[in-house]
């Protein structure tokens, strides 16, 4: 049966998305018509089951749909009630699919955005938490910059200053780690827990993490007493446990997986399953006070080396930014021809800091001769903080015109850690 | 006691480096005082044991040291001979430390690049194969350039056009992954398997991998009928086995493992253990003829995408490239400010690719609409090709004056799987 012929089938049948079916075939499913997002390919039907699940089932294995009745109309309340013995946690919207509904008519998504309709879409969120909701940005995470870095780090000062338990942040998943470590940046101290939350499918795609993830994010700001910038994601592709991760440590490892995101050169902080909290690793404990320090010099790069990378596009690079991180080979290495051209940019002021493409391990320019000529030239090693993570902090360390040399290589906020374990490579 | 303490003590006992001891301590160990490297760091003291292994023993533990005698001045052969019944490998070296001996007196490590220092540093080697060894490169890998590519490919193709049955290369390892792609495009067919090692760690230092990897290169390329480039490293953190990878699939995903490379988004052709080989997936067997079609554009850069990257920078690129990998966020993505430069570049006759930071996982534009406004820029999508390879493919494609856009995406050396394994992710 092809996409074409279901059409007619679902038409013979008055069946419209939306509408609650029974579907006879491998085995029988009941369950919500989903309508066709323009992802979803034309060999399935998808369905919302009970437990709230979407799945696709296969055109070409339906046997017979009944029809049940129609989903009821939202029931959209018009102001929820705050309960005084429960926590207070403001969450903050910049445009990611997490917190999402969908209209059933035209099955577009739309970002949930006010407290009411957050309401109306999940209520046993608020039976743990009073949630209050809004809206920072409308952006694809593509789209977010420094300048909106600092601006949600104020917002979420002004969340804490109002009075905030502890503020869950959605967001884009593709520069989730970028904003996550500029957040972390900005406080020296935190008094409540602040949670990035994302999803790599919308809702309304089969197997979309959307809630699972959004649901442990409100459990983990709730119960936690982390004072850290921390990112919430699916941990397994499936549905069994969600990872908090340190922000400044974490990675997006893979474009499409739910459990896409890893904690790199070190473990995650805690593990969520079932509601219950498992801490896997230390943390910094919620402190009396909230210090924010943001904002970010924009005049930053990160450069890729690669083979065949000629000098006058490093003069380039160091001629228009005040500071540069190199993602360089192995321990921290580049051609020897940038090596002089990396010298004359550091005595001409630009800041270059080394961190290494393999992604797991650490820089050690002491090892081999380049490293050592890097060295001698005034490059500074990252360690073994992440490439993202090492531009998000020069960017952060020039703004405040604090000294790169000294404070690059040390530990500020969990970015890098003194010793890696060894069981933490590809993990 | 002190680094300082254990040369006097050295002395006291009349033992130097190259002296054969036995050592009291935790246990009773026996072996060969090694030259301290500069990387040595002054807690250890390094034996080379009857296994041919390196040890490093805490000088704090050491009770006692007794001298047994010295090291055999190696027995310099000045003349191999040819088997006429062992098949003929030719091993090229660049420079890397995987084929390098040690002079006792200084603790320097040489490369070994004839035949005749090869066979009286490791004999063995020889007796399995008729192998002649010569240098084409003597740099450290992150030297390596295009044309340099180049060069070696034709160095490859003439050793087999002498009758090589079997072509090694050893080379550094940090640009392997580069150069493996480099050579894998230059051949469209190939009548032998050419096999790329190196080693994480040099021969002079505790756990080298150098010889494992050397003897288990040498067994694939004597019992291999794979008509591909390989790259062959360990495969475990112990010395249990090594695997083979294709060249144009592997990455170096840790800066001081020694099972730091590792294939992204498929699995290994090959795994070696105890000289025995066991082949996990399928791979290109050996043909009739090697044929050869290289060179490469160096007007080619990778753009690794950060937020913030603004539009100048880009047109920067642009101007001066005749192709551009970009390596974006999640699904291949970039800020919208980049779009219309990206479409300019374009237009002015500039290729540009897309790959994925994320490292594992595939690009796919047309799931959102940044994704779509690339697609109809005419940004072509490199699949789940690592970026690294996407750079090396589009150098050799401008070269040729190929069709990129019908390429780019298309499967030519085994660089592109068409559905990826799942459980490829991270292992």
């Amino acid at each position: 049966m092809s996409w074409r012929d279901l059409k007619t089938l679902l038409s013979k049948f008055d069946i419209d998305y939306g509408d609650i079916v029974e579907i006879e075939g491998k085995r029988r499913v009941r369950g919500v018509v989903m309508p066709r997002s323009e992802i979803a390919d034309d060999k399935h039907i998808v369905l919302k089951i009970d437990s709230g699940y979407n799945i696709g089932i296969n055109i070409e294995d339906i046997e017979q749909i009944k029809k049940l009745g129609k989903v009821k109309k939202e029931k959209r309340v018009s102001k929820v009630k705050r309960k005084e013995n429960l926590p207070d946690i403001s969450l903050l919207s910049t445009g990611g699919t997490i917190a999402s509904k969908i209209d059933y008519s035209t099955g577009a998504v739309h970002p949930v955005i006010s407290t009411e309709e957050l309401f109306s879409v999940m209520p046993e969120l608020f039976e743990t938490a009073n949630i209050s909701s809004r809206k920072v940005f409308e952006v694809l995470s593509e789209n977010m910059n420094p300048e909106m870095w600092e601006k949600l780090a104020k917002e979420v000062y002004s969340e804490i200053k109002k009075g905030a338990d502890a503020v869950v942040i959605a967001h884009g998943t593709d520069t989730m780690a970028y904003t996550g470590s500029a957040l972390a940046f900005s406080f020296s101290s935190l008094s409540v827990p602040v949670v990035m939350v994302g999803s790599q499918r919308s809702s309304d795609r089969p197997s979309s993490d959307a809630e699972d993830n959004l649901k442990d994010s409100v459990t983990f700001a709730v119960k936690g007493d982390v004072g850290e910038v921390v990112v919430l994601m699916h941990g397994s592709s499936e549905d069994r446990y969600s990872l908090v991760h340190r922000a400044v440590k974490v990675r997006k490892m893979h474009s499409s997986r739910r459990d896409a995101f890893r904690t790199i050169n070190d473990i995650p902080i805690a593990k969520i399953e079932n509601k219950a909290i498992t801490y896997l690793s230390d943390y910094r404990k919620v402190e009396e006070e909230s210090k924010i320090e943001t904002g970010f010099e924009k005049k930053v790069a990160l450069l890729y080396f690669y083979p065949g990378m000629d000098e006058e596009l490093f003069a380039t690079f160091a001629e228009r930014y005040k500071g540069i991180v190199i993602a360089g080979t192995g321990l921290g290495h580049v051609s020897e021809n940038l090596i002089e051209v990396i010298k004359d940019a550091i005595e001409d002021g630009t800041e270059i800091v080394m961190s290494t493409q393999t992604i797991y391990g650490r820089v050690d320019m002491k090892v081999y001769s380049t490293g050592r000529k890097l060295l001698s030239a005034g490059v500074v090693s990252c360690e073994d903080m992440l490439p993202e993570t090492a531009l998000v902090k020069l960017s952060w360390l020039l703004d405040k015109k604090k000294d790169v040399c000294e404070l690059m290589g040390k530990n500020l906020r969990g970015e890098i850690t003194k010793r890696t374990r060894f069981d933490t490579f590809l993990t």
